[in-house]
């Protein structure tokens, strides 16, 4: 049960109509997710939320597009966001991640996570070696 | 201020300085951070987290070493460990990582940390698509 | 599914009875939601935490109520609560949030969530300015 | 300490100039904090993350700015990021918060974690009547 | 929806049947819940999870085992992990502990709650009585 | 730096004083530590955390008293408190926890936190078993 209503028929709305239609252009694919239907609600933010994603996400950049999507996976695991957990393991599969490879990435981040509460536990200072 | 005494002369105690050798001979290196050193307060506690930290970081995998080094750093900036961060943020630049990577990783944790928040306030169904 | 059963007739309990009776007179409303529901396995804690949130949700005070439970509902995103996402933006709303304001809301805790990673990544030292 | 360095000179630059000019004309002070200082290290990544910040808590809007500062630091609380409580909480008494205002958000805030730890322990279903 | 496929027959992988055999001996059960049943989709990531835990909660150690599975309930309440606050909570009741004792635990963990609230919003200097 | 002002002298309150007397006398100690001298900047604040903290730590219960500290201290390290975390590992070893079982229950902590993290990844379904 989310806490917006979904539109009934979200490109009705021009805005709408503009984000889905680049989401779909973009990816190549006719899939638009539940996290697009339900942002329809607020055509403003739905524009803001894809423009941030699609400049993080769909633009080439230093760091390939399948090690993006784990490290967003990564992330949204510590944050406890089912949906987002989802999503951006799908997509990285997506993008060339094998089952093995996302069996590495939980391992990985569960150690961090192991590691964080052992440190935020015995809180040592931090190593001057470590600065920038 | 740490929660645990560091030991004045920890490898006076053989566990102790058994991990403290392996940590050198694995890294190559005489460095061996306040992690260590204060973990040192319990030697059963301090070969644990070795033993887990070095199966995952210094064995070869199907994730290459710099970029495990920064999903590592992205599940602790999400967790809000500062030790975490500055030693897996540094031990990423010891790998290669660049400060363009570096703000590029930021970028992306803190778009993933914005998007989270907006899945976990609007909550909306798991697409049946994203199953493995 | 819950991890505590739920009471079967709870108002058999004259304790539980009361407390519920003062939910529906202080909201003007006969709905006692599942959390009420629930917490009825413990009357001293159903006791002990509708006490709480009466104290600060239901008494005059200097924040108005529709503007607390907008901040009720932010930390509860904030900290991934499902059920009080839910319940603390629908009080929101019946206490005249506006899905506009519900669209901006949201924006403004992802947009702290973004900054929030930032920051944890960085870690620049506090500025003297902000002393209060 | 920081995980990545100040620049001693970060107004050279001509876009972290730009981007400060911006930040004193818009708030009609010469104080420039540490977070624009350290994200000065990369101009891309500190006009981004100004970009967002301007657009949410500098623009006019349905929530009025003091209110915008209480949640923006509601939401830092909640993800215990250190900066960002000191630096919204001063925003938010610039705008007018008193102390008092402040305590009543920190009980606020607080019972809202508590409450969140308690529906998170016993996970009961979300009311339909919550539905948007 | 898991992110795993649950593999149809786990056991038929001489690794899995190892695990799920040593976790029928040392519980005394026969009950293998999900979470070995979906792990089993990566034998080495099952092995390294069984055997931390059985380090942990199946051996003797300074710490009674219903008292382990309330602290890892705890823990697992304020992470918001789903499947672990059930399955702990569950396991401290199977060692003893009382829906009056599990009354208790939840009032703690929220008390808790509130307080790091409070603290990450006070942000006091650490006292130095508090060194070990 | 802490977010509110110490105030110079926190007993010319009468409210204070008769927290602070009646912290003392609790006790058996005329320590008052940094989290109640920061408080009493809003007296109403400081008698209602007070209150809470006094209930739940401080009268005899069906948890003892070194437990629920150490419970304490493991939800303070998941919710990553910095000051919460050196009070509760200190109030925990005023009530008698050796440094053995502080290693132990740093180790416990880690293990669920790794846990927590596989389960948020993975997300089986919860088993029926788990029912109260």
């Amino acid at each position: 049960m989310a806490t917006v209503p979904k539109p009934d028929n979200p490109e009705a709305d021009a805005r709408v109509k503009a984000v889905f239609d680049d989401i779909r252009t973009t990816r190549g694919s006719d899939f638009v997710g539940n996290v697009w239907q339900y942002l329809a609600f607020d055509p403003g933010l739905l524009e803001e939320v894809w423009r941030d994603v699609k400049a993080v996400m769909a633009v080439p950049s230093l760091i390939d597009p399948k090690t993006k999507e784990m490290i967003y996976a990564a992330v949204s695991i510590a944050n406890a966001c089912d949906y987002c957990t989802h999503s951006h393991l799908a997509a990285a599969r997506a993008k060339g991640m094998t089952m093995a490879e996302q069996a590495e990435l939980i391992r990985l981040v569960a150690t961090a996570g192991k590691t964080n509460h052992i440190l935020n536990a015995i809180r040592p200072p931090i190593d001057p070696a470590f600065l920038a």
